[in-house]
């Protein structure tokens, strides 16, 4: 044993005798795994944005890949037939691609499956899809850049309202461990079948974040991304249901219960960080139901926020007519206005299935007089509008 | 629009419009997937500890399935043929299994795919598993209990060392943020092809810990989870180089820079956190190539840590002999025997390809009559081995 511990007079003797016995001990596929040879790659991003894909499956008879930038078909992407080469490789590349992040996936003769070649994906409620990312603006907001970075928690409080404790995400910003400032903060929900891990997955939030704070575009604040189905104490497989089959659709979905317990979170914030616990001090954005949450948790608790974000919202009728927050809609809302606040933004996409309900809503907000900012974007009720629309409300936040 | 969002006479009608509306925009397969119907469960884990795998692939001809409760073959699980039924899904039910974290995926006409009715997996290197924990004991170390929960954070500290910024994960324990108390810590290092993201995914580090400091078999501490590897910022698709295939050896791999550098890593921490800076409140600890490292972190800086821990420990020469780190072995580990220690604890798998390097690192401690304490564990080199020896040395620590 001496010799293998004491200095030995090659890197390249070393190297090879710990190379020699992974080797012995792996069999063929693992050693091919781990010493290379000639390996696929994909997704292999070209420089002129076109995108190659490859799946080694020469015994499958069709298969398809489906990429969010292919027109969808309803809430699934569309997609492309692949083609088979002589080695019994699937390739498929794709035309131009503007810089975005995209998800996507291979169906092999029906089955849906992942790339095997690439290791990165976003769970979307039960679903897995690979990701990858075309350079260039606006994408370069959901990248790693070499820019301070802030923190990512997962913490637990206490929720007495739901009788337990829960898990959260929370941002906080580049030097917060160590500036003695106080904050903003921002409260960000998620939609229907999300939870904790949605926002700072496949919204981009840390990179976002730091990239707007970076380049002064936005002001150092907190992030506070909690889990909106209040059955749960934690995102699937991170809560004391252990791992289950995620669904779109749980017990307690906008019945009120969440906007209800919402002090909680905020108690639980304003008593463990340093913010700043004033209204204009506080945002509350939220996606498809998120947006829902944001809306009446605006305006149910007044004097509360001056910042308020309705991405793609559901706005639909809550789904317990019983609760005390779905009540009286109409004078919190007056009463909200006449509070006053900065900014209620709103942004919905042409073919989001929510369109015309927002609409709707925003010709409510001008019969009311109640201000309010919006843009329409392109697409639907879809990750690309999300990302978006929060690199176009955080901007404008605390200033 | 104000029939939607003011109080609706009944929960019914507003769900119902909900789902209306979400129906009509989705295409087929994802109404099927939102709105449930017939829907199938894999793995479905049943009371008498057998699990049933289904995977609807009608068109293939070949499906197996790999799992780790069966002998490995190799670096690879074993794997069994699934039968396929009337309807094309194929089936398959395990035998009585013991109580454990198991990773498993399919392989379809030749080409590895997941699971795609569990969305729960972990990646290792390149590779995505699925998982699944059949409980009881010491499987329930890895769930999550209805016990206080610690913080997990994703942190970037500077490394002047290595010039630049760099992520890792810490734990902290339960109470935390409010006791004003100060911890020991446990800096915990991953293996070859690993990072910041190993211990705390299919290492269940920060349920272990929770379950652990609960039932007080373990005292409060912090466990800190670096990124062993020089040359990246943090893991694959966290960090500067955005999302690329991982690989099992990166260079400057064990060439003595992680070593040097790891007092960057002891500083940060130090500076950062309510920590009690002394050798009898620190420990390291890792596994195959993070127990080589805690192997010489351990000994190149005398008079730092009390409690030392190797993980079926990847006892090689150091790949750089010009590295300062790997000089005078015998000489510096003398020392560190002569100026005491807590637990010097070896745990090692019969079947581990480093079984032989092991054992002979424990004769030349015996020759130097350096006191150590060793477990020798069923298995080979696998991730059931590092939970388990973690669960062993982690109630040692710091009492």
């Amino acid at each position: 044993m001496k010799e293998q511990i004491t200095t030995d007079p090659g890197k390249t003797r070393s190297a090879i005798a710990w190379a020699a016995m992974v080797i012995l001990s792996a069999s063929a596929p693992a050693q091919e795994a781990i010493w290379g040879g000639p390996e696929l790659v994909s997704p292999q991003i070209h420089e002129d944005r076109t995108v190659t894909f490859l799946l080694d499956a020469p015994g499958a008879g069709e298969v398809l890949i489906s990429g969010e930038w292919m027109p969808p078909e309803g809430f699934v992407p569309g997609s492309a037939g692949m083609q088979k080469n002589e080695k019994g490789t699937w390739t498929h590349t794709t035309g131009v691609l503007e810089p975005e992040l995209y998800g996507y996936f291979f169906t092999v003769d029906g089955l849906r499956v992942s790339d095997p070649l690439n290791p990165f994906q976003f769970r979307d409620i039960a679903t897995l899809s690979n990701i990858f990312i075309i350079p260039g603006p606006p994408a370069d907001l959901y990248r790693v850049q070499d820019v301070p970075h802030g923190t990512v928690s997962k913490r637990w409080y206490d929720s007495p309202g739901l009788g337990m404790e829960r898990r959260l995400t929370i941002y906080t910003p580049p030097g917060y461990e160590t500036s003695g400032e106080s904050y903003p903060v921002l409260y960000l929900l998620h939609g229907a079948g999300g939870d904790e891990e949605a926002w700072p997955t496949k919204g981009r939030v840390p990179q976002i974040m730091d990239n707007l704070i970076a380049s002064g575009e936005a002001v150092p604040m907190i992030v506070v991304m909690p889990n909106g189905n209040v059955i749960q104490d934690a995102a699937p497989g991170e809560g004391s249901d252990g791992f289950y089959k995620p669904r779109f659709m749980v017990p307690q979905t906008m019945d009120g219960t969440f906007e209800e317990t919402f002090t909680d979170i905020m108690q639980f914030v304003e008593n463990s960080y340093r913010v700043i616990p004033d209204k204009g001090d506080r945002a509350v954005a939220g996606l498809s139901m998120g947006g829902f949450h944001a809306l009446h948790i605006s305006r149910y608790y007044p004097e509360t926020f001056d910042y308020i974000g309705l991405f793609s919202a559901a706005l639909v009728p809550g789904f317990n007519s019983d609760s005390p927050v779905y009540r009286d809609v109409d004078v919190t809302l007056k009463r909200q206005m006449d509070n006053g606040y900065r900014l209620y933004w709103i942004g919905i996409g042409k073919e989001d299935f929510l369109y015309k309900n927002n609409m709707q809503y925003m010709e409510k907000l001008d019969s009311m007089g109640m201000p309010y900012e919006s843009v329409e974007s392109e697409g639907g009720h879809i990750w690309k509008n999300w990302r978006s629309y929060l690199t176009q409300f955080v901007p404008q936040l605390f200033k």
